[in-house]
């Protein structure tokens, strides 16, 4: 009878051939009892957000009467022994420590699944991972490691989009499947991290500190000091060495503006910089089925956090240069300016060239901000998650060429003829905007280059998956099974 | 019978001892099979997510020895008839030229339903669809348009806020509920596209382009050089025809600042105006149950994005302003005047009414852009979806008055009592700023006159669901049925 | 059997009259009946999004025939009676005004759940809700209260980041559960708010208007005050009465800059002020499981709100200060200046000590407003939701002490050796930035005390979970059970 009321589902493989009900109802029956021991914060916020989502949960403590008062009234509060007893999937929430105290459990516990939610006091980098020590201790259950990348505060609140992902690993496929079902039924998003021996993986994640960001801010610090050091030569030492003039009030403000934007522009045309290359590659060998080199790899990921250190160094010249004027020594100056124009007498000190310089620069300057602006609100989480794939190519590809071509400009412009003077060249060091102009002008260059009609279209081709090769002739149509290529193989660029 | 296949999951309770299955469960039953046809990226990333949800898949490949690699453990790779004959539901994730290389197994999927996830190369404005052309070749399956606008990464790395839609279209009401189901299962938002006639539509949504920004930035285009003309032939033109003045440098700066103001205030008017025409269509018709003008609609839906463009041009005034004092051309001009203080004995130069308006200037229009720069906040969407409906008519509806008001005030103050002047009338063309006013003014009126009792009492009733005409007697209840229109109402204002 | 233990939950229907399967599959089984009665915005949004996620749905309506054509195709629309009768679960989407012309459906609706959606029209202090209201009315039925915090709209697009939160409260657990279920199936998130009797606050919620906000906003408000006054007395007053000088055109801009960062300052003090006296508080106890006070609790809670006035008072500083030099006072002092340094015949006036103050003054104002729009970024949801524990810490804490650090020291430049001026005591006034290092020097000299090896070490403890008192020894397990206490601990600090 019940094998008419519902056929089975999946046939021709060694299913039980009954029922399948994959999510049940508003009435009557039961959910399946979900086991939690411990009796700390993360115990109580698992507890809750459980039975919000409609499992039955039971609880195991020491000291049961005690606790009872502080988890929701629908759970069951009971002694370790028979929570581990009643329950099919167990949450072990005791510090790992005290995972030992478990051990006379075993027997019941025997045959289920343990998921093992802790975290280290600090990052762990030669093992064992804690739950892996608990899975020497309980061999005849399944251990699923999950869950410690969540804090008490989100299991409470309920998911939120950043926050949602859940990293499981497990060596027992079906565990780490229930596991993942939970996960998804509570609002989260599991995410599959493998075998049981990327545990320490999965436990180091809550110490990580912002690992995409290390390399692009180690390169902004010597970018920084690089160029603050030849600025400061160029424009603090010489005058004091040659002319015994001092200008040392220069370093807080003048020296750090100079040295902003050479900052910026470098490491701007190193965001556009390895999508040139990887492109170059891509064309020398034929075809974009060979991964590439790990450094270019990683090049291509880091390309929004390169991006967003260039914007935080162009925000900052941008408050430096308009504070310029307010300052004490911008109005001295001034005044002395105005003095001396008395003292000899020039009625009108205008020069057409400087103001037009001045003016053009400035306002590519601006304009340069104002494109490195949307970038970066384009980066928001919240808004690259609301635009579509053309759209996020449009702004951070073309829109960012603007940028960087408008910043190029703006140096350009800044820069004028003074290349061609050679009292620029104090203790012949070319001016700072002749070496920062050298990787713009490269990636510029490149991108032109590859927009040639001959090579874009050969780009394109390899692009939807096809091959110099000869062995293409058998193999296209496995290969371009790939049938969403001519959007997405432009992602890597 | 019933007890055997499904065993009491509580125990020790009183529960109504049959089965419950929250989630079919932790063991014995298996999940339904999902078939894939097509081995590249977004199949693998498609299979990941299925497993990861807590389904069966089946990869169908040409080549099954050679792609089962690269797919996770947990899926079978196998050939394509072997899948489609097994499956349930066949996603189709070959390149659509190949479609037809299917048609072998148009047995095997008779009578299930495909769902096609394919994309375009481009734009397809004349049809047939993907999803059509396929559903013709297969007429005994039901074909699913759906999952295209999905990326394998978006896939792999699991569902993020934005993102999270996926829309449907199909002929076959159930399939399409089934398809809908399992995205629900994984995470994803379906919305209903309606019949595969609208498959078309879903399959140009990748290749979107901003569609919502065009209006608008194109109305930012058109307002910007119609001002910057304007101001050019008054600034830059006038002094050079009559006094032969050669002030061409200003191009670059000083005309692009006096007209970003022009179209910000223009620009946020209109985020204004749309509200206030709403308003007064209702009261004229006495109902709020007609629909508005196709293009009040459409003006309505695009406030967010004129504010947003206003918001720009508000912001890179106030840079361009502030760059001002330190140009060379400002920096001569003050040496200039200095001498000529000098030259003239004029000891005190102050004049108390010039420096009284430039500092209220100055300070309504900080205040402004400070209030623009909240709204601009709560626009971006991970914001405004935290805050409730009161909250963010709050912010919009009076701070974006408030914002309204300071800049016409900035204005007005900028203006002064230069609108008195003959000689302001170069050309005889107005000053600037009166051609600006007359919208915010409008408007500012036009709220104020609604706000008056009499008025905005009526207004009130007519959007809790009450209508002038006769036949309100009969169906008040049945239209009052929106129960919410107390606080909703107001959303189209 | 399988008849007895599974009710056949869809009748009138072509149903197939067997078990129900929520998700069952792909085909046959039909999911459960759910009624709505209402035939407004909302009720259409909730047929659309409930369909949408695999329910029937059965629409009552005074008027049937006119509203089908309302609906999505697969609702069924019928009298209100047939509806009642039918469904298991019933939304009562009319006004509350409308419950009484209910009660003719009270048999249909015994023994089922009602969920009532209704919102007030304003901010209901006094009671009844309009939920218990529904109970008393319908005594037989089982009263949800929830949804009416989500709009039309939002069931209409899907349910979006923040805004995915249902309250839920009754006082029947199962029914409750069961519209839990029914969320989660929808994509929201359910919030158990407890009993019936907690309806009101749940009614209440649309009406919120930034509640978390309220104090930080009123102490913004007050310290504005009191330092404007404060500054108008020395800076304005001060030389009108004892010199008969007149700056009061001073009021727009200057005294407001010069009140701006003192509120800043003081407010960014207080951000981290409330985390020194808890680690104080705790040390003081010996123990982290007690609460803290009322006041410092919710002190602890408002600390973003805080912040973010902080950051807005800091930029609002800083584009105040940036358009010093471009008003037509500072032009007017300026030329007067020169003018003075002419008839004087003083050729260089380069105080050296001025521009260093200055230079240095500027430079660490500008670092400090940098940090703070780091800190603010991170504020952001989609922001703070991407990054861990760990990284959150670094920012908010680590951050913004340097943050609190470098405001502090840029006040201090500011201040130079003016403290130990007699003529800057005007009124006996001490000068306002003595005033305003107050809090921010307590802060970090409590924060430094804190940080000291022995006071470390012991606040380290008592974070994990150890305590002063003896009943430590028997509980410690049970206690340290907060498995992950080591990295939680810190989140109340």
């Amino acid at each position: 009878m019940s094998d008419d009321m519902s056929r089975p589902l999946v046939r021709g493989r060694g299913g039980v051939g009954d029922s399948w009900h994959l999510e049940a109802p508003m009435s009557e029956l039961q959910p399946p009892l979900i086991g939690i021991l411990g009796t700390g914060d993360f115990a109580r916020s698992l507890a809750g957000r459980l039975v919000g989502s409609g499992y039955q949960v039971v609880v195991g403590s020491r000291n049961p009467k005690r606790c009872s008062s502080l988890f929701p009234e629908e759970t069951e509060v009971t002694s370790q022994m028979e929570a581990a007893t009643h329950a099919d999937l167990i949450f072990i929430a005791v510090f790992p420590e005290h995972h030992s105290s478990l051990l006379q459990l075993k027997q019941a516990m025997a045959g289920k699944t343990l998921v093992d939610v802790s975290n280290g006091l600090r990052m762990n980098c030669d093992g064992p991972s804690n739950a892996s020590r608990l899975a020497d201790m309980f061999p005849e259950s399944s251990v699923v490691k999950g869950f410690n990348t969540l804090s008490a505060w989100t299991l409470q609140m309920g998911p939120r989009d950043g926050s949602r992902q859940v990293f499981l690993c497990s060596d027992d496929h079906r565990a780490k499947l229930s596991v993942m079902q939970l996960c998804q039924r509570m609002g989260f998003i599991p995410v599959d991290y493998g075998l049981l021996s990327s545990a320490l993986d999965v436990e180091n994640l809550p110490f990580h500190l912002f690992p995409s960001w290390h390399v692009p801010v180690l390169g902004l610090f010597f970018l920084f000091v690089f160029f603050y050091l030849y600025n400061f030569i160029r424009d603090v030492l010489h005058p004091y060495v040659t002319k015994g003039k001092n200008v040392f009030y220069k370093l807080p403000i003048d020296t750090v503006n100079v040295t902003l934007p050479c900052v910026a522009l470098v490491m701007l045309s190193l965001v556009y910089l390895p999508g040139v290359v990887a492109s170059i590659v891509q064309l020398w060998r034929g075809t974009k089925y060979r991964r590439f080199p790990p450094w270019l790899d990683q090049w291509l990921l880091r390309r929004k956090q390169l991006g967003l250190c260039s914007f935080l160094c162009a925000a900052l010249h941008a408050i430096y240069s308009l504070s310029l004027p307010m300052r004490k020594s911008a109005r001295y100056k001034l005044i002395n300016t105005a003095y001396k124009q008395v003292k000899d007498g020039v009625e009108d000190s205008w020069q057409e060239e400087e103001v037009w310089r001045m003016e053009l620069y400035v306002s590519a300057g601006i304009l340069a901000l104002g494109l490195l602006c949307l970038l970066a609100v384009t980066s928001l989480p919240s808004v690259s998650n609301a635009v579509n794939w053309r759209e996020f190519t449009f702004v951070q590809s073309s829109l960012g060429y603007c940028a960087l071509f408008m910043a190029t400009l703006h140096t350009l412009l800044f820069g004028w003829d003074r290349a061609f003077k050679a009292d620029e060249y104090q203790f012949l060091l070319p001016p700072t905007f002749m070496l920062v102009l050298l990787l713009p002008l490269t990636v510029l260059v490149g991108r032109l280059t590859l927009l040639l009609p001959c090579i874009a279209l050969r780009l394109k081709k390899i692009r939807r998956g096809w091959e110099t090769s000869q062995h293409v002739r058998f193999m296209s149509l496995e290969e371009e099974d790939d049938c969403r290529g001519g959007l997405e193989g432009v992602s890597n660029v």
